[in-house]
């Protein structure tokens, strides 16, 4: 009866291991009437840790959620939601400019999450790198007077090694958190953390949010709604003009 | 297959037919296996036209919550979430320390929500008496800097007469937000202007945001996620203690 | 010569000792020509220790303010000020709407008259429950960026029990105050530590400031000054409006 | 019985009628066991509109207390308090260093009373050039984000004279802040509009804030709780050192 | 005897002649013994207007950097410094963590710049879309309390055609920012204006910014003071790790 | 060919010896074609260690700086800028209202030159009474949230003396706020620890700002582009008025 959704999830580094389980946790966040396409770009880089890599993951993340709302008009349909599933929220204000669908970035959905569940909240990031852009999105989303950010100095893909200790050097930035910088939620400050969220609640006694999930639950939150990003000022679609070199495909 | 999963809206004033139209906006937005309660307390002011009513709501509005969940407790259940549908998140605190269920304020619900759709907002909201609360909501939900509010000077109760001309008043101030005050969204500051959204938005073709349909889908979110209240901290549950008068009842 | 002013001081909590060492601190402040009447409610919690307390003294606290403003009303005289002594400062802006006398609340009292005293200051309170409440007074009351609050976790009725340790544990976190987090006045957060002003300001060597007698010297300037809250505004009398069930008597 | 309490009303400018019309404004405010001694310095500028005034003003301001408490010691007693009656407070910091009794500046005054008053305040002041400063002091006493401030653009010392046709200007600013900027109280933004407030009140029928009387009840305040400067951090009594020129004498 | 220095200005769109009158003000602005390199990418956007053209800008912007660092070096020699010269600072963090030399924006420089001239300042921009990206630059910049931003509603390359009356909305925006919003400044907000602030300075009686030749002499005074971008932090080196598609160059 | 330009480099404290090392400094930042004067008055304190200091030091910063530029008038020139090179930026915005030239305070050019280094700083200055003064600063040039002040406790004057034990104190800070406050560049926060920034940056391995040397370039970068101060609103030059006693001399 209900027709179904389509939200996109976009992993904006290239590795598709960690697609597969941000898909996954995606998937389980997801309403039944909802199907998620977890992908992630050809270019770009295999892993975002600092400004660097978030710059160059940009143009693959555009070029993907281009093709699939192309993709879907081409077959009478639209995405429902897209979710943005790097913790940096990389490209978000480019994305909201060029997408029919409402965007939602991991961070911006961890942050706000957590904001309903209690007055503090710390961050467990990857890498100490991350740490100023991560305070910088604290800010623009309103919470940074009310947000710690500690990197447990593991780099991304550790995550995907059970062997690499991550697990142990997370545990202890949350302790951290919880007693010296008296959070009441923890946020999974990383995409290819969304699995943990689950067994740290148990471990810790408090509200443990995954962006990936909650970004999922939000963006289909908007879709029931029928609300979309406002085409009044800031996200106005890009203006028609010339692009070249290897960019020129994406010449709005 | 899926539970039914029960979210209590409450009005936190006693005026019926306000709670009707609240319910009917809730259902709209709620998810087919959400089974929407939409109550409001026997004790209390009609409705919420500043700080004395607020503050006098607050307890109807906590009885009423106490007691659904004690219901549900008696029938092996529990409610997945709880909606305050009043513009000013009159007793969001007091609620979110005594309710096993997670709790979201309509006001909180519609700025975040807003937040997703442009780089600013603006609310319309009733009476110029309630500015300043809902300037001071905006400060402490983190988005002071991108939301102007701006009152329609129509008494709450007038929302539900057609004649008052109060449509009319809350355009004027709508466009008043778009052209000087560059907002990029609407958001609607009173629960009894749920069921203008659709309408407004498609005059003025940009994001207008009920807070009542906004905080369902977010509660819903949250018990997806299984999501509770942070113990931790500010929100503990109240320490067991003499409550003495006609408030006896409430003794944790 | 001088007509005697007759100032309220309200524990909003129904536990009388408590409210007899609040009228001593505040009679020891007051002028020679005050007469302080210090009250609590026959309804509501017997402490404060929460959001959930808070929400449920503010009933009684209006209810108290209310029944004195118009006995003085009948004999043809007036309060010429009003203290709210709890430091949640609770109900203060529905007091605010309701009273024709000005109303002071004791945190926005201490904090004021430490931020005359010194360039940072350090509050000292009960229960770690207690400390986001005061962390959003902070803010609102504009002295955020240069305040600590700290808990030395001890329910508020200990304080009334020479032998519950409480005051050591308050001397520990004093010393924490001022050593690692700079401040350089002290505020005492909790209406039940009036009489330990003077004491721990010789002891520590720096001005300690408690709110009760604080908001007693500030009601007594705004009487002199003949000021009263504005009506224009946020704290607009009530409306006339049907209250119900065991509220119905707080019907403005 | 009760010993009668001086405090010095210094006004920083050498304008004699206006340290008058201060000292008026002062004993109006004063307990009936205040002494006020309103003077002013023998050097310096003889009006303060804008910074290079205000830096001027400092040394004989900072004489005129270092005398004054010099004075009150040689003769077994005490100053209970000083009030700066300049509105841009000028001097405030270095005069908490070298006095002993507490000190209040009038800006300060006025704006926590205003505080006190209602949700926002609009500050009526002279030129244009001293709302930078102004605006900045806004920021430090924490009520930057409620607070509008705005020039009539009358001089100084064209307060004193009646054919100046400076208060009918002040009125049409006051006019302005309370219909365009939502004042809710007003704050006179010049210690020679101290005489203005009681008529100015009554016209508009909302408070009118006079620093320097707000002040006097300020510093009596201090004086009563027994409160004085903390000399731990940036407060702390000048380091004895060389000062040489003519500005020798001021070495501490 | 002084080695001649380098600076590389980089305009991140392709629009040669926008380039060209670029390298003319950084020319003028710079030191004798300054070289100018102004240069702009092959690939990307003709013109930056929103976060869309921001995005696909940076990769260009990142190449031109990398390309002319390394011939640099293969020359024995370095850059001194390097000059983003688009209004929105596009990929500045990126730049600093690839680049060896200290990186400055034009937006940074002339709102670092304008604030060193006067109290507030008024940023006048192309076109309605640009303004909360410049509004969010101003608070990461540190003035937004001091900063008010409007659009002349011109399009980029207008600038370039006299004929466009692009000057004449400028000039009128210019007069609304001086006469409404109170700026003491003006600041040019697109390097396509650079070449104007001569003649709006004289034209105005007020410092008028452009921030193409304020940039450069940032710059000039970093490699002077021997200072360049922390790498500590959130700039430290992009880590190495595979890039793919056609981005697979960038890798690092 | 080019012309010399005349910096003026004001020690404003009375420490001959001192003035000869700010020289120093200054030369060696600034270009071959800059002239720089570096002086002192000779009225006021030996050093500045907090407010009372501060204040008192200021007629003599005035004093001087209206001499040189007289001075430079009668003799057909004028000056190219002038810095105020004591780190609490001591009488800045007096400055800027009586002086022609542009007037930038060592903080302030600190602070900015260090935003463009790194995500965050951390200054070390010398007394904890101190300390205040330049946070507040901090906050003023809108680096508050990502500054960091530590006190060496060392006296301004023991920075002249090898045998004062002052270095390692200043290293334990600077390491301390490294490794504790995460700051990724270091600002010497004091005019006297001009000479320490190259030894300390190698020994750190981040970015070391000495406020003198950047403020030379600062200054050198406003005359090359033709920019001073504004002379609209809070920067107009001071109104003519009869100034009285010693400092009857500084009347406009």
């Amino acid at each position: 009866m209900t027709v179904p959704r389509d939200v996109l999830v976009v992993n904006p580094n290239t590795t598709a291991s960690m697609t597969d389980r941000i898909g996954a946790a995606a998937r389980a966040a997801a309403a039944p009437t909802t199907r998620v396409l977890a992908v992630n770009p050809s270019m770009g880089p295999a892993s975002i840790e600092g400004y660097y890599d978030e710059a160059l993951a940009v143009p693959g993340l555009l070029d993907t959620i281009i093709r699939h709302e192309r993709a879907a008009r081409d077959q009478g349909g639209a995405l429902a939601g897209i979710v943005i599933a790097c913790f940096d929220d990389v490209g978000l204000d480019a994305a909201r400019c060029v997408a029919d669908a409402p965007v939602v970035g991991i961070c911006e959905a961890a942050m706000q999450t957590a904001g309903l569940l209690g007055g503090s909240m710390g961050v467990v990031t990857t890498l100490n790198r991350s740490v100023p852009a991560l305070e910088r999105l604290a800010q623009r989303y309103g919470v940074a007077d009310r947000c710690t950010v500690r990197a447990a100095e593991v780099p991304v893909l550790a995550l995907e090694d059970p062997a690499s200790g991550a697990l142990d050097r997370m545990r202890a930035v949350i302790a951290r958190l919880l007693d010296e910088d008296g959070a009441e939620c923890i946020v999974l400050g990383c995409a290819g953390m969304a699995d943990l969220a689950r067994s740290l609640r148990q471990e810790f006694g408090v509200p443990v949010v995954d962006g990936v999930s909650a970004a999922v639950t939000l963006v289909e939150g908007l879709a029931t709604l029928g609300l979309r990003t406002s085409k009044r000022g800031g996200y106005a679609a890009p203006l028609p003009k010339a692009y070249t070199g290897v960019l020129a495909g994406f010449a709005p």
